[in-house]
């Protein structure tokens, strides 16, 4: 008689979750989140379809764990680029060239899986669009935060609009996005680069390193 | 017996498919142009499927149809307030102001038509995709050819990179958009205006009309 060890089968049920979540990022990054169905998935992974709802119970939880999955890889290819840099200018230039980096080097084979699903559910009231918009929030706060950090140290023009700032950066960005994934634009990275430059008055490029030891 | 006069009839179809892609370009701005189902349609507008299939013939002829009908009101309500400008700067900065009002008055209650398509195809090839990048193509052709001919007349420095500006025009308008649209922002179109003033060196408000006199 075959015992089926308990911890095992957590481990294979952790294992197939988070199976399951790598293929919906990849899916819902190129046909979008709400194209994400149960049975999409199940065909993809070779499972059933309650196979696949059972690790989350709804089309809507399973949405969740998937923007929670992509939010992972953001924070490991951006956030994380960033983590020990100096607050102020040097961690918002190191934010900055991660954010673009992430974008060169395709992190989502659809673009930036945030700009994508915000898109897409914007007029969509729920928990899904108030995930998106909570991220993003925390993203562009923590961008408004270093801006702060760096007027105060002198680092920016103490006349500097943080929020302006933090809207121009961010549509650099879109504009990055847009400009790599519909016109499949390879310059975009270099305008991305010189935009934002001449937005916070530093490369976003090699100064950085320096800046980071500097202030470190 | 009656006789139906065939004129009538025409004119009665030519009415009856114009209901159907203003529907659809509600539906669309909102909800995606995938999730645009002939059943969806139909359902809305009180037809039967086959009816509103009969006016396109399959559901990529209804999208192609919804994306030109948008493009129709992204004319009327942008470029058209243009088009009576003097070349050059006066309608660059005319079609920038244009384009900030049509976000600001959410001309579509979904935010840009153009910028939700774009996301949701930019990963699906085909003729949807071409039709999406073709528009965007030529309004950004627009810009670019405005911006040549204001640097040729002296109204934009020698050295402005053409290209670099559209691309950051665009990325503000983006920005613009997901602010509203995600963040509901009431003060996006504020950063919006400071950030293309800035860009163009000129105000994008107030002083065109003065400029478009001066030019024409």
């Amino acid at each position: 008689m075959l015992i089926v060890s308990p911890r095992r089968s957590v481990a294979e049920a952790r294992q197939t979750r988070s199976d399951i979540l790598a293929s919906g990022v990849r899916l819902a990054s190129a046909e979008g989140l709400e194209g994400l169905t149960i049975g999409r998935l199940a065909t993809e992974l070779g499972m059933s379809k309650s196979g696949v709802l059972g690790h989350f119970g709804s089309k809507e939880e399973l949405q969740l764990a998937v923007v929670d999955a992509a939010a992972d890889i953001f924070t490991r290819e951006v956030a994380d680029k960033a983590r020990g840099v100096a607050p102020g200018l040097p961690k918002l230039l190191a934010m900055c060239r991660a954010w673009v980096s992430y974008l060169e080097r395709r992190v989502f084979p659809g673009g930036c899986f945030f700009t994508a699903a915000a898109s897409e559910f914007d007029d969509r009231p729920g928990r899904v669009r108030n995930a998106i918009a909570g991220l993003t929030t925390v993203w562009n706060r923590d961008l408004y935060r270093q801006t702060r950090t760096a007027m105060a140290a002198g680092d920016l023009p103490p006349e500097t609009d943080a929020d302006q700032l933090v809207f121009e950066i961010s549509g650099v960005i879109l504009a990055l996005n847009n400009a790599t994934q519909l016109h499949r634009d390879t310059t975009a990275p270099t305008h991305a680069r010189r935009a934002l430059t001449r937005l916070i008055g530093y490369p976003i490029t090699a100064i950085t390193l320096l800046l980071s030891l500097r202030a470190a």
